[in-house]
């Protein structure tokens, strides 16, 4: 399935880049803003625009998820659509020995059995304002590169901090166009968020590692959340109304939803990196990780029930990964990058004006990224893989952060940031420390392996232990499993983490100073001089293509169109949609061996069942990781799916959009109500989404 | 599906190269010959030999198709099986507006229901004799090329001679390992063979062309012919058991059958010729020959029936011809072809003997293969596509060629070949005129655009009209349409020929100089050439590898061996099998439409049919066009399944067999047997095959 923002986002952070480079839209390309829906392409090849009610209607029917992904409102009563893959570490963490809800599913009848995802937050994108010239003109002429960072940065904090006073809104000052365009995005937040409906997931994620991101597929990756607000549930005019049909092959469709990052305006220069370094050691880390992961899942069936989800990111960022770096390694396309940048550079040339002011951008940007490829490794490894540590840091960090002019802290603890962070410092999930006991072990071994014993961190980290026996002494001193000990050092402030002698925190005092110094030359030698030099590239990328173009993924709301048609495949077609019937067939051609076994219910349950119902399907909206749980729209504005993945295809999506074979995948409507109805006795809850 | 024989020897007969490249042998790779099964092989990896008695029964169960497949005696009162579509030729011959046996399927419940195949030959290969000392022989020490090739095809036609007359049975001088070896095989022949069954054509080929060489498959491509002998059914023990549960995954399995031609041992500069001008070439040849045929069957619902047949046949080609060039194109493929031959030039040039007398072939090779190039597109474009055309030019070289000395003659009239080349000549099969008339019409226009008004062959068959006229005039004014009128001819001798004033004789007789010049050249420039340089390499072959590898294929019975397996596909596992859930699922899933309709008896008899039951599935086994119709039969020699295709990974196959992915397709076992009790009503033949 598509790869959730929330992996995304630990692996690549450090290599996210701020440039900007032309290339032109072609066929259903684009993950548009609402501000700048695509209604020329819409109207030249369907007849159909949507009209402001209409865009404003389903954006505000669309859900951001705090957990990576991203779902939509489905009834008036605040039932919320999402992947089964998203919802997993809700249930993950709801689950014991005794109700384990991601084998067996989950079903609420009645409000009262409706369970609370510890922390879960859904965000709804209310307003939304451009701020360019605030921004841009921070940054006053003649200003070097680094202090023009920190200008932008200081007024990007102010907008965003005023915005929360005024409003009480969530409100995030995005970056588009590499610089090109800021936009001041209010998001009006959401807490109490219960689970109503998950399959077994071995319905959702039929076929498991080997059939994600593939397609034929036949899973039910659908969840269903209820929102509630004041202890009630949620009562909103904004919800999709169900189309209990499913798209007809080649209909027009819409995907809104929140596109994690892609990195199509990247120059030649960074996407060498990207292949040379960046992916292969990505996939190292992530490799190294799954080894540690499924050696202590062997230990026996509570360690494996524990470790199942982590598995589950790792191998599908790993698939991911494997996908980018193949699609980078291929040289068509590759060439169609340095083709389009050779036409870019050359309408740039044909201008004195424009050569002299922006010509200069790619030299800048490629020494920029050769520092980079220096640093990125150590940058890489230098990380603690475990989920309590992450906190201690927050606490150590949160604590000096605040007392700080908003516009000079970390990123992360701006003002507008601060409430979202405290609601995951003290989430109540359940803490496993024997699991990250080992995780901890491990990443403390795989940068002593890569970085050697004399590095900084390594030292800091590690303090004289072995790998083992350090993770064991942080972990098995340490307080910090119990959310109220994170509280109180959370509202104590910098006097109680200075006097805190938890060996977790003092772990985190000890590595902050180290992590600030990389991030500090991080800024100093890549990001500022790429940012400066992006900018300009966004500068003249306006100029020679207007804004007839989206721009790259930034986890933001984006509305992708495209059509229910299937493709080319491996010396055949790849049909627009599968049945039920395919899932029975795909089980029993693999002799209902793991992970094409069906639950029990399917077995039981299949001649109930109208097996030439669709069951997936696929579509050519352009989508990427964090898409995940978008609803798919037709044109009146009704849901008829439910994105959760790409094809194999589509993995090469990242840099370069190929509309031949690139595909969306989506469970169908009608899968869902007949699951629902035939299979799960939740007659009721599909009579509320067909209301 | 797989490439029927009969279009292969059509299209690339004169490309056939007789040359040797030594390569080592891997996995399950390999087309053995039944004296030298590859027992080391199995005994090493499934511990199972097969004794000489297994494979006498297998070799005489086993059975090579005129039509261009195989097949296998599958009842001890001679049913004998193969797919539906090697058998489509008759079924076609035997068809009518008013009984379409293609669209509607054919089954004879009673033996006085079933119909005779006009024109079918069954051969089944009854003893083999070692005759290389007296072939190689032949040609003396000194001898020029050219003479010595004459020497040992006068040798050849001389033991095929003798050999017939002593035992009457069909008699054939095989060349194996380029020369390395020449085997006499006999051949015990059937012609009364009459058909039994045959599913509705959209069964047996459900996905059409789309699917055609792929996988998963779900396809019924079966027939039953009954085989009589004297006019009752034969009676034999030479059958093949039924064993209704097909293979287990990862079982060890057999295919016997008559793989067509595979240029594994060509050298490099051999491939370069394949690459750059053979498939060129021919893929140009076929393109054009199918626009020719759809323009034909576009003019109404009995042109296209009769059309259909051969746009079937050049659909297939036409995708087995791409996946040849990908193959060659595709950069892993070629580079380990160089290496082969590379490491086994090395090994050629450590020893300076046999540098001394092998180590100039290849050089040798590398110039006729340039010469080659230039004769080859001529030698393509310079035929008639005209089925009773090649009857008449057969009437006219038969006459002279049968008065000279056996060892003279042109391949194809030798004493031992006459019989079944009078058998075909005097074919009761359908004439269509109206679509001779085209397809004729439309390879002169071919002809005329590639080679020009000046070359000799185009003149002599257009004779100053155009090629529309011509056609028309040859075809219209001809009698031959009547097979008593060529039986005339064929019996009349030269003095018949001489007389006659037949338009298509006429013409046959004016072609028939310039294609022996072209043959003669070819034969002196070219294949003489390589033939004396490919027994070289083949003698070096022996020297460096001994005979622990397989000659290539030659369209004689050979000995397949592989297990029942998946292999990785598209970024996720292709499964070993697949079942009747499938078919409905694919159906479904493009909407039934054609060409994923399925017919009505599927539709009305769905809930008839055990739908997890196995339809298709895949083995590791090596085969190749003309394995069509092929048992594929386990340790016990028991039949389970029906090879019927290969899936686009195998395309390469011709030229280098990767085990990863190249996969054989067959028919289950158990689904035929569903099929015929549950939707057919064929108890009683089902009866037959499991008695």
């Amino acid at each position: 399935m598509r790869l959730s923002r929330v992996l995304m986002r630990g692996a690549v952070l450090m290599a996210a880049v701020l440039l900007a480079a032309g290339f032109a839209t072609v066929a259903e390309e684009g993950m548009w803003t609402f501000d700048n829906p695509p209604a020329k392409l819409l109207q030249q090849k369907y007849g159909f625009v949507p009209t402001q009610t209409w865009l404003d209607h389903v954006r505000l029917s669309s859900v951001r998820l705090n957990d990576g992904g991203s779902g939509s409102f489905v009834s008036a009563d605040g039932l919320l659509l999402t992947n089964h893959h998203v919802a997993r570490g809700q249930l993950q963490k709801n689950s014991t020995p005794e109700h384990d809800y991601i084998a067996n599913g989950f079903y609420a009848a009645t409000e009262d059995q409706e369970i609370k995802s510890p922390d879960l937050e859904v965000n709804v994108f209310v307003s939304m304002e451009n701020v360019t010239a605030r921004v841009q003109s921070a940054a006053k002429p003649g200003m070097a590169d680094e202090p023009a960072l920190k200008a932008r940065q200081a007024a990007i904090a102010a907008i965003e901090s005023e915005s929360l006073k005024a409003t009480g809104l969530r409100s995030d000052v995005i970056s588009l166009y590499k610089g090109g365009e800021y936009w001041l995005y209010r998001y009006k937040k959401y807490t109490d968020v219960r689970i109503v409906f998950a399959p077994e997931e071995q319905a959702a994620f039929f076929g498991g590692d080997p059939d994600n991101f593939t397609y034929p597929r036949y899973d039910l990756d659908m969840a269903l959340f209820r929102v509630y607000e004041n202890g009630k549930p949620l009562h909103t005019e904004n919800y999709l109304k169900w189309n209990a049909k499913g798209p007809a092959e080649n209909e027009l469709v819409f995907v809104s939803g929140n596109p994690g990052s892609t990195q199509r305006e990247d120059t030649v220069a960074q996407l060498n990196l990207e292949r040379d370094v960046i992916e292969p050691n990505v996939l190292k880390l992530l490799r190294h990780r799954l080894a540690v992961l499924k050696e202590f899942g062997a230990q026996g069936p509570e360690q494996a029930r524990k470790a199942e989800t982590q598995v589950f990111y790792l191998e599908n960022s790993l698939k991911a990964f494997e996908g980018r770096l193949q699609g980078l390694l291929d040289p068509s396309t590759f060439s169609k990058k340095v083709n389009d940048e050779k036409e870019f550079r050359a309408k740039v040339a044909a201008n004195p004006d424009w050569q002299k002011e922006y010509g200069g951008a790619w030299a800048v940007i490629e020494g920029a990224t050769k520092k980079d490829g220096e640093l990125f490794p150590k940058d890489l490894f230098r990380r603690t893989d475990s989920p309590l540590f992450g906190s201690a840091l927050s606490l150590v960090q949160y604590a000096a952060e605040v007392q700080k002019p908003d516009g000079e802290r970390l990123p992360g603890y701006h003002d507008s940031q601060l409430e979202s962070l405290r609601f995951s410092v003290v989430s109540p999930a359940p803490v496993y420390l024997d699991m990250e006991t080992a995780r901890m072990a491990g990443s403390f071994q795989g940068a002593l392996d890569e970085l050697g014993p004399n590095d900084a961190w390594v030292k800091a980290a590690l303090d004289g232990k072995s790998p083992v026996d350090a993770a064991r002494a942080y972990l098995g001193g340490s307080k910090l499993a119990d959310p109220a000990v994170r509280r109180q050092l959370l509202e104590g402030g910098e006097k109680a983490i200075t006097a805190s002698t938890d060996p977790l925190i003092l772990l985190a005092r000890r590595l902050d100073p180290v992590l600030r110094a990389m991030l500090k030359q991080n800024d100093e030698e890549v990001k500022s001089v790429e940012t400066a030099a992006g900018e300009k590239l966004g500068k003249a990328r306006f100029l020679v293509y207007g804004k007839d173009a989206y721009p790259d993924a930034t986890f933001t709301l984006r509305l992708s169109y495209g059509t229910a048609t299937g493709y080319p495949m491996n010396g055949t077609k790849a049909p627009y949609k599968t049945t039920y019937y395919g899932l029975y067939d795909r089980s029993a051609s693999f002799d209902n061996q793991s992970p094409f076994n069906l639950p029990q219910r399917y077995v039981e349950g299949r001649s109930k069942l109208d097996l030439s119902t669709p069951l997936d399907f696929v579509a050519t909206v352009d989508i990427i990781g964090g898409n995940s749980g978008s609803p798919v729209i037709n044109r009146n504005g009704e849901l008829v799916g439910l994105i959760f993945d790409g094809n194999i295809e589509s993995l090469a999506g990242d840099f370069v959009y190929d509309g031949a074979q690139n595909r969306a995948v989506a469970v169908d409507s009608a899968a869902m109500i007949e699951a629902l109805r035939k299979l799960y006795g939740a007659e009721k809850l599909a009579d509320e989404l067909q209301r």
